[in-house]
């Protein structure tokens, strides 16, 4: 039960990752499909050659089910150790690592399935099962007419809030991927991008776990780069994209460059009307996981930096290693104001689905 | 003539692009690779299908000599319009952009045969003919041995400080690539690392010049941490790497997600004994240009974040088209201790074969 203090935050959790085991998926699979997991024992293939970063791969060593099964992969427990026990107000789930069919980069039509499984399990096990959890549209991104497709078939769904992108090697810009956010828009779904798995760096896997996680701010600058100068933002006005699990301290210096590099280069992308930063301000939020240690006046230099203090919002992470705790992760002594935007006030205003009325606290 | 004002900057300018001509460097080459040129009209392919930034291209409009030749092809020329016209001290010359032979993807032989072309002739006309030049060993890199024997052939010139090496696609940290680090440091020659052509971000290539522009600092940030990540300046403690045109407003952001970073993973990468800020404080520096406009305040609020102004060298990029101005791209006002550094001290303490003693001013 959550204790006075913890009940104030009112906390939107941005990125919460329910698990899913293949098995799971099964009763929600048609043939073929079901038996390339039955009987071929069929996973999806990654490229991470690296040692887990803790005792518990990539996940808390105390977030396992007693029973032997994955963190994150029960409802009841993660209601005691993160939603009870913070005081989650909102939580917005952002799914598995593994599988993960946006970051299929072959073989679309497996992913497509799995994608409409996947959600399909989503709502039944988690989105229906507690009030408080929000879902992530899944999607085989690779075929976006496919995409679209599930988009409309899931997407209005009332407790789900957006369609999940992977980081990865994609360069979500591209005109190809355009009509998944036409629908995501149509449907009042944001965009989430999130890392899955490493990006291709100059045409090579980063060697080591602690460079790619190093590098992932880098990776959401190209992204938020790609995006707004190919002018996604400018042919879908209402869409909105959130930047999960990169931080922000990278957001100053993007937001200054960007600016300084319009104004110098602006007639080589004539449908960007307005300064890159003003795209950000409006279109753009980061969640804060994994939060650098910043003393209270680096905190806030940073925020005086971006301009405005509405384009972070907390986010958990639960259940992986580098879990940031709402109550250890942010610098003491800030403002409750501004508190009150981080945890919960920024989150409410960008993800037009999730209640708009901040709850009381008991 | 250099006002009185100009001539007290000192400055050690670290990025001036002289510009080769294919047929300067007929003279230096032997067949096959002469007639290369000259029968099969060979010039280095490249990848970059976007509209040039400014009306001269990529050079300044008013760099072009009189003549018709390219901006930067002529050493009386430069001489007038920057070297006399800003009061340099010392001018580092970091190469023409084509042909970049450590840029080549392929036909490293021929790579090899324009590098000690391009060495030779840099030598001739221009480090021998201004004691202000000084200049890039450029290599063949995508083999090392060969690299290695053209540093051992050159890098003992006295007026050669680095090697040089492009951004692009390459992953230096690579252990690969570590014959050249070693050849480097056993000559007291510094690495520089300057973006030729844009790196393929994620399987492709970016898809407008300002995106590309935009996210030099980002490739910037995968090349040091790769280096530092890979051990490269543990190998060889004597190394030091000039980031060059990346400018420097990520590089807070960039230190304090490495140190992150390494508290939590320093398990994978145990040959790794320090901060990685540390090292970097140590080890690399970064150039000032293409500097954003930046207030007084925000400057020194960066400095700040570093935890020193050691780590920052001023450069015009000279001819380039977003040239910075020694008298208009820093804030007005710093105080004059930090200009001596950003303008000469922090480069010339950093450049082992620079001329450790300050010049008069005239």
């Amino acid at each position: 039960m959550a204790t006075e203090k913890q009940s104030k935050l009112n906390l939107i959790d941005t990125d919460i990752h329910e698990r899913v085991l293949y098995e799971d998926l099964l009763k929600y699979l048609d043939n073929p499909w079901k038996k390339y997991i039955t009987d071929c024992r069929w996973i999806q293939e990654k490229h991470m050659p690296y040692v887990q970063p803790a005792i518990a791969g990539v996940d808390r060593a105390d977030a396992r089910i007693p029973d032997g099964r994955p963190a994150g992969s029960d409802l009841d427990f993660m209601r005691e150790q993160l939603l009870d026990a913070c005081g989650h107000e909102i939580g917005i789930l952002t799914g598995a690592l593994d599988p993960s069919p946006s970051s299929m980069h072959g073989w679309f039509e497996m992913a497509a399935a799995l994608a409409s499984a996947y959600n399909d399990w989503q709502i039944e096990n988690w989105l229906e099962r507690d009030e408080r959890l929000y879902g992530s549209v899944h999607i085989a991104a690779g075929d976006p007419q496919v995409a679209v497709r599930e988009i409309e078939r899931i997407g209005s769904h009332p407790k789900m809030v957006q369609v999940l992108l992977p980081i990865d090697d994609f360069m979500w810009g591209d005109p190809y991927y355009h009509p998944i956010f036409e629908a995501a828009e149509r449907n009042q779904l944001m965009i989430g991008m999130h890392h899955n798995e490493p990006p291709i760096y100059f045409g090579k896997w980063p060697r080591y776990f602690i460079e790619w996680h190093t590098l992932i701010p880098a990776a959401h600058m190209m992204q938020v780069t790609n995006m707004v100068f190919n002018g996604v933002f400018e042919k879908y006005p209402q869409l909105k994209l959130m930047m999960i699990e990169g931080g922000f301290t990278h957001v100053p210096h993007l937001m200054r460059k960007m600016d300084q590099q319009y104004k110098d280069l602006r007639h080589e992308v004539p449908w960007i009307k307005r300064m890159p930063s003003d795209i950000i301000k409006e279109h753009i939020r980061f969640t804060t996981q994994p939060l650098e240690e910043l003393s209270k006046k680096e905190f806030l230099q940073l925020i005086d930096q971006m301009g405005t203090d509405e384009l972070i919002c907390f986010s958990t992470d639960y259940p992986h290693w580098d879990y940031d705790s709402p109550f250890e992760a942010l610098p003491p002594n800030l403002d409750e104001g501004l508190k009150r935007k981080l945890f919960s006030d920024n989150a409410r205003a960008f993800y037009p689905k999730l209640p708009q009325a901040r709850k009381e606290s008991v």
